[in-house]
C-alpha cells in the first residue's frame, strides 16, 4: 500500500472503490460507501465515508457497536434513540450502543460523512413491525423514518 | 454526552477545546489539536484534527503504532519513512508501524487533517542525532526536515 492516496475531486479517492451501501435492500435509498481506511490498516477501527444523494437515507438499524461521524459534506438529518437533529457540514454524531438511528440527506444537497467504527463488530438489526409501530407512535418519528 | 455536536465554522466544534498539540517543546510549530471523538466514545480509535499554520510543522516522530490521516483543509507535505509527498485537501496518508513523520503546512496555506489512531498506545520516540545525521544525508530529507 502506498502511503498517500490522493483525492480525485468531489469526494472520490484513486484506488478507492465505491461501493454499494449494503449488498441489497429496499431499506436505504440513493447511498454510497467507500473504505478510506480498512483492516489491511492495521488500526482496531475503519473510516468509511458514506454519501447520501438529495432526498436519499441510510437504513434505520441498530446494533451493539457504536458509530463516531463526521459530516463532511451537504446537510440532512439524523434520528438517534428519539430524536431528529438538523445536520450542516463538520458537524459530528456520536450513536450510542442499541440505539435506532437513520441518516437522511436533505432534498436539495447531498450528506456526506466519515463514519469511525470498530474494526470488529456485530451486525446490525431492523425494527420488527412491533418496534416500528412504537416508533411511528410520535409523529415527529413517524414524519422522518423510512423503511 | 449530546449525540450531536456543532460546527462553530473555521473548524471548530461547540464543546470541543482547542488544546495544544504537544505539552510543550521546540520541535513543532504552530499546531493545534482537537480530540473530536475519544476515550469515552467507548470505540477503540480516538478521532483528532490537527490544523498546522502556514509554514509551522508536526514533530518528526516514530512509534509501533500507525496513523490514517485524511487532509480535510488546505495544503502541504509530509515524511514518510524517505519520502516527502505533496498534499491537497482530501488526500489520505497511511503512516505505518515506526516509520518517520513529519507534517508541514505550506507557506501560505493552514494543512488540516483528521487522525484516526488507536486509542491504547505507545508514545513517539524523536531521532536521535546519529539518527538525523543518516537522514539528513539525503538531500530532500536535510532540506524538508525541522527539529
Amino acid at each position: 500500500m502506498k502511503p498517500v492516496f490522493r483525492s480525485r475531486g468531489d469526494f472520490r479517492w484513486e484506488g478507492i472503490e465505491v461501493l454499494p451501501y449494503k449488498p441489497a435492500g429496499t431499506h436505504f435509498r440513493d447511498i454510497s460507501r467507500q473504505l478510506l481506511f480498512g483492516s489491511e490498516d492495521g488500526l482496531g477501527c475503519e473510516l468509511r465515508y458514506f454519501e447520501i444523494d438529495p432526498g436519499g437515507h441510510s437504513t434505520l438499524e441498530r446494533h451493539a457497536h457504536r458509530h463516531a461521524v463526521l459530516i463532511v459534506r451537504g446537510a440532512g438529518r439524523v434520528l438517534v434513540g428519539r430524536e431528529v437533529y438538523a445536520l450542516e457540514t463538520y458537524d459530528g454524531v456520536r450513536i450510542p450502543p442499541w440505539t435506532w438511528h437513520q441518516f437522511r440527506a436533505s432534498a436539495q444537497r447531498p450528506l456526506g460523512f466519515l463514519c469511525m467504527v470498530d474494526r470488529e463488530r456485530d451486525r446490525p438489526e431492523r425494527p420488527s413491525p412491533a418496534e416500528l409501530e412504537e416508533l411511528r407512535r410520535d409523529a415527529a418519528l413517524a414524519e422522518f423514518i423510512r423503511t
